[in-house]
């Protein structure tokens, strides 16, 4: 079996359900899917900004390593900055991780030769090119396209949200250069399936994606003992010190 | 149910009985893999030489095209140089192909964060780096190391081969800044997990790597039908001119 | 003398007269210029497709061996994808071999600081990128154009493809900073001299420009006896191998 | 006046006096440089580990913003992991930030042409490279080399450290081509000038080239009103949001 | 004290009062700022040209050289080719030199995420661009706009002037991503502040900031001994050779 | 007929005999090859400092114009820093330029894959690392090796010389991948035959490389008038500007 845990790292869980529902629908039949949110009541609902980024960092270091405690074999961060990924490796001794950007640019750049990423603001967009350039694929990505409508506007306002996202995707195809589309804000989730079909080519839900890669990770895990190098960056801290810290 | 073809692209069947069983070890239940050479007479026995790929070049996409008629869900063309990767992805219409290259090192810079190559000969490694560049990999990849080994030198001498690659690996890991290693002959088979054990980093068998990114590309088609883009430079020719080539 | 072959690596031979022409007007002297398609009746009249590419790479690599025995001093493989230009230099042991793209392109970054180059179909644009960048030209290449013409259409419309070569040649220098043109295909053969003239820029036939950088290969093969490294990525295999394969 | 805050962001003021000594030694005449640790009681002294980087995100990020609030016109965070840098310039409305990677590599690369970094262990290289390209300098850094000792131990063990830190000094001047040298952890003060003396090129201390870095800028935004766009990745988060969050 | 030359390269006097002016309302309490053209009669009034560079390097060198006799701290070259920089360094001994398309390069990636440079003509672009990425920001700058303008045409066109360099700031921010304009070249002086105030991003005068650079490097120089490395490409001639040369 | 001049662009006609000579015997027949110094009485006799190579800047593009004007069809600059290149191709209207450095990499990339420039001093290597890299070839170089001889040496010592080349070529191929040589100075000429014999692979002497890439530009324009774009960088100035500077 394989037991994975989306942690959405916001302290809202509005999106929890839908979520768990479409986790439910694409996962492996022998996969358990959990979501949480981030369980404090006050914190940011929304990752837009860095600064919010920064906030919930060690909220989320510390879920995921709770969540090796509970016997999780993976562990997603559910936001396209991919936020603490680094930090969540580390602290994880056994468990694998992921996130969205780094999941769909992996998925994106084998199934397609140029990428466009369809973000909610502009103001995503520096550190999203950051890490896309730090995992490699900065020449594989045409562009970046802004549909100016914040997080939690995405699934008030579907029709308009589909319809930006629609017509910067076009526009991505035609004057970009790109075959191949990625939603590039997990809060743009259960709109790909229309928009791919109307499109003609592969539209990547990242946060889905990011999930469906941590099964073929833990598959990987389970099958050939392939896990995160901990030789260096990735070493964790002795448990001696981390007991300090409270984990 | 995923069928996957893994195609040996070379002409004899020596490996494809121990590639088979170890197919069958590390697959997914309900997958079904088949191995297969190249079945005429006279031919390159390994693709060392580059004039060797092009020789084979046709047969492979014509064995590919062939698979999918036969209704495989993927292909794996079992060779590190990724040979006629683009063309056999064009010449699929629906079907995932992937090879050792490209998915032991998307699974590579994912569990590590500088990886190193061992290759059969000094010979191999224009190539090799061009690809790696390629996909976008170039900053991940600390150095190739050579064992000096022709292709089939590997499987007759499994002490020696061992002892180089332990030997290459140690050096990449200590001089190099390596905390990953992928071995970069299919050839190399065998041998990931005993090594791996000792040196205490994840060790990557490229042509199982392959096999295990197509069940995962074959998992991401059949659930939310991400596959190949078609819209560019992965477009299937015409039926009509393709069967004037006996497709 | 100079004996240099131009393969047109295709199944027909509708080109080859026009192009001996060509080649018989701009050649040095004392250089014998000869122009061959592929002979065997089925096969590709065009390479727009990869797949294609794959099933004449054998050809290629044969003819190009062939032409080795037959004391030709120079190969130029006559597609801007470059087909085979690797295994063609392998193969051949003491021949110079050289291609549209790489000759074009060595060209036009010595005479001009930055290149556009006007493709056929926007297909042919993923390939051709990755041999811009793999020749270390990716950063002197300010855009490609595609006219959206059929390789086969250029000739049978001579002025619609004039006038949309130059209307992709304006746009080019205006709008994205090229101060010289490559015509990305070599079937845009016989227009470059005239667009040269109206447009006041460099436009660089690139089938031209390869059978003249082969004849200045040749030239310093013949006096300083540099030609292609046969250490490592260019090795030829073994005699007793190749003949195996019927070479 | 300048106002600088120099956060040392960890949990120990162990470091403070010293550091203080050094500031008042170098600063300019009408600069007020200040140090402080964080506070809280718990929490790492050091920042060796992603994870801890991680735990105090939120306390630089609060702390920065407190300074804000303070009236300082500048703020360093004291790690060469350059923790939470963009979070903080993004929460700070108008003063300016830095850190050492980043200020150590802009004048290194003004003063030298070929830069190594000395740094703790091996284990930081990967987060710090990743930086170095970050900032535009992947090619300016001939070398990281590590000493091998813990954040801990250098001020500890002096005699060691300088001797250890000056053999890998040289062999990055001879070895690896660097004319110019960075400290990369700014446990390793107090030890630039006796080195730079020795060694006859230029010892960068990075948390010095922080705050003096600092000084610059702060000039730059008191006489030219220069100082970080707010525009797009650094645009501060609104107001009301932020005290839901405790600002 | 802090002693600085601003070279105006060129031949006349016409820039140098207004120049005078803004160095001395803009330096820091105890900085001497002086302001030279080159002397002699004949000779290029702006450097638009490549040769008009060439043309005025042997005077760049002699001039610097002498402001080092003359005992001044720093050196300015006030063009934004950055004309004659490394060997002005070189044959400098103790004395700091700098430009301004390196200084507000530096500054503009420590405050901005995406700079966009406003030149006076295509013409310039080119080693421009290629300057650029020589000092490692060819990934940090957005696109170079023109204004079609000459560089004596900026002073005696000033509202022309202001109102294309404006249009080309709003282009830059809205269609390229910018969040920091940089004026490239320093005859756009006097221009910076009204723009900044009305576009809302930092507008970096290039002049002013390579003077403003050059004092912040004349602070580390007398603090800390930091300088322009000696050790190998900006290593000085034997003064003994130099003798010959008249210097 | 081909008109070439090989500028020496030292105050010394030391070399020129035998550059001449060399030039002789390698030419092709119609080529009329000539080679000049710097004819002013005191200047620098080479130039290892970038300070020197200022110094001689007006008066390389005041010969090459000059050339122009006696009807030449190509001039080579002769030293492999490329000196006063660009402003050479501005200033000439008609005629085309080279230098070693550039067409020895042209060549060099063409018939390797990986090349190794031998180098008399460390303190070249900044300059031409940036110049390598400059034309694109920065992955395309594998290493540059010092041999610690003042440019003045190489002749004086021919033994000594060959030995130290030999040497470090050997290293260059056993250690860092090289699979061809570039002699990256000049006045190493009349080398490179032996020690190509020698080492099997393919040594270029630059200059010898950069005269016959002369030839081959010198074609390219005599026969499709494919010469230097005048458009953006290479424009030269306007005539009646040029006068006042008497040229």
């Amino acid at each position: 079996m394989k037991k994975i845990l989306f942690i959405n790292p916001i302290h809202t869980d509005i999106f929890n359900n839908s979520f768990k529902e479409m986790l439910n629908t694409y996962k492996e039949e022998n996969t358990k899917a959990n979501i949480v949110s981030l369980n404090s009541n006050t914190g940011p609902c929304h990752l837009q900004f860095h600064s919010y980024e920064a906030l919930v960092m060690p909220e989320i270091v510390r879920r995921v390593k709770q969540a090796e405690n509970e016997g999780y074999d993976a562990t997603v961060i559910g936001c396209f900055y991919d936020t603490a990924l680094r930090a969540s490796r580390e602290i994880s001794e056994k468990m694998v991780i992921t996130a969205p950007a780094e999941a769909s640019l992996h998925i994106a750049t084998t199934l397609g030769e140029s990428v466009s990423i369809i973000v909610s603001e502009d103001k995503c967009i520096p550190e999203m090119k950051e890490n896309v350039k730090k995992y490699g694929f900065g020449e594989k990505v045409a562009s970046f396209k802004s549909v100016n409508l914040k997080v939690h506007e995405f699934q008030k306002k579907p029709e308009e949200t589909k319809n930006r996202i629609e017509s910067a995707s076009l526009s991505a195809i035609n004057n970009d250069g790109a075959d191949i589309i990625v939603l590039g804000c997990t809060a743009e989730f259960g709109m790909y399936d229309k928009l791919q079909e109307k499109l003609g080519v592969p539209v990547i839900d990242s946060g889905l994606a990011a999930f469906k890669y941590a099964e073929s990770l833990v598959e990987l895990k389970q099958k050939m003992n392939w896990s995160h190098s901990k030789l260096r960056g990735y070493k964790s801290p002795p448990r001696e010190e981390l007991k300090q810290f409270r984990f």
